[in-house]
């Protein structure tokens, strides 16, 4: 391939890798392609040896953010056209990491809060299940004020007894396991007044696939969100 | 990272997509963690832009072997510390990808011929559901005579009007239209003697996720074999 070839699109993944690997299928069902070359090429870092987030964020443990920047040069030295990173957490480190690289590099919670936004009018209440660390940092707020929504979060016994533990069982393979609580915390947000819930945490749409299709339907899935923003993206950079 | 720390396993992907990503699922579900961290590291390459195998090995159209080294080439420098393809038909370049190269190179073909001979006795009789290219280039028969199995073949009207078209239609994205023609291709091989039936194509195993489990139950899963392959050869190399 020449070098007028528009490069793959890279994903610094691997946290978790199932959420990886849920964003993949999901970047693929968004493509309308009749045969193996009509797809977005991607090139994917699926490398969970990455510091942890949480405790980085709410205990200033080791920081992932050394680790994120070598993955993402290594991708950029591999050719990669742009960037996306399917993990909520990780965007906190999301301004350092687009800062000093070139590439175009889309935000999952700007993907995620533009579909509340189409879906949910302004004013409304946008329940957000998401990690603590997530929740703690406010990654979302900036991006929901700026389109006019408000944030719904979970309380401490919410998060602590129904979506951390989900979040926990898909990071661990036991996907069946981790559907009663996240549609448990999925139904609160909604009782509390939540026009649409955000699956602000790529663990959450994996928990949420055999709740109540009614459930299902009130969730914007953060990583199918990003999937259609890199199969978009991929149509610009090809124009 | 350290230069100590082994790098990820490189996976030349992409042929097509959903197979590249149901191998990805399959190594992860092959793997014993607890969290993220436990997980086997990847970098794959998902770039469907390679010449069509099946043309190129029967009417000496134009050859993907470059391309695939040059796919090769990115992964090796980017760090890998091995290599696998979850595509049959591109095991016909196999040879010429691994003689060139130092690093670790199961093939999928090997991987699934073991779990055959581990589950049919000598002499049997091994279905292949796989495409033209691949039966004209008898890629399983040395490995299948290697471990003491006999390969039966589809004949040219199963191979026309069930397998190539179940093929295409996963390749396509239709992935619920593929299961009738799969699995009436493994149970016309199964009719005709089959102890077990490779599905030695990788989109194979996908249309046959909808077949019933008996039929099910008579395959061996290429990109599954290569899957546990994968995670066993991640073992060693962390020894």
């Amino acid at each position: 391939v020449s070098a007028s070839v528009v490069g793959p699109i890279g994903v610094i993944g691997g946290m978790g890798p199932l959420a990886t690997a849920d964003y993949f299928a999901k970047v693929i069902g968004a493509t309308t392609a009749d045969d193996d070359e009509g797809h977005v090429p991607l090139l994917i870092s699926s490398d969970p040896r990455i510091p942890r987030r949480p405790p980085a964020i709410l205990h200033g443990d080791t920081s992932p953010l050394p680790r994120l920047r070598e993955i993402r040069d290594r991708l950029v030295a591999a050719g990669v056209s742009a960037l996306v990173m399917p993990c909520n957490t990780a965007h906190y480190w999301h301004t350092d990491l687009s800062a000093d690289c070139a590439l175009p590099f889309p935000s999952i919670v700007e993907s995620a809060c533009r579909e509340a936004a189409a879906r949910a009018g302004a004013g409304s209440l946008v329940g957000l299940v998401a990690t603590r660390a997530t929740l703690a940092a406010r990654l979302y707020e900036p991006a929901l004020a700026a389109l006019g929504l408000r944030p719904l979060l979970p309380d401490d016994a919410l998060l602590d007894e129904a979506m951390l533990p989900a979040i926990a069982d898909v990071k661990a393979g036991r996907v069946a396991e981790a559907g009663t609580p996240m549609a448990r915390a999925v139904q609160a947000l909604r009782d509390q007044g939540a026009a649409v819930v955000i699956l602000a945490c790529t663990e959450a749409p994996i928990a949420m696939s055999t709740a109540p299709a009614a459930l299902q339907a009130l969730c914007i899935d953060s990583t199918a969100a990003l999937a259609r923003t890199t199969v978009a993206l991929w149509g610009t950079l090809n124009r």
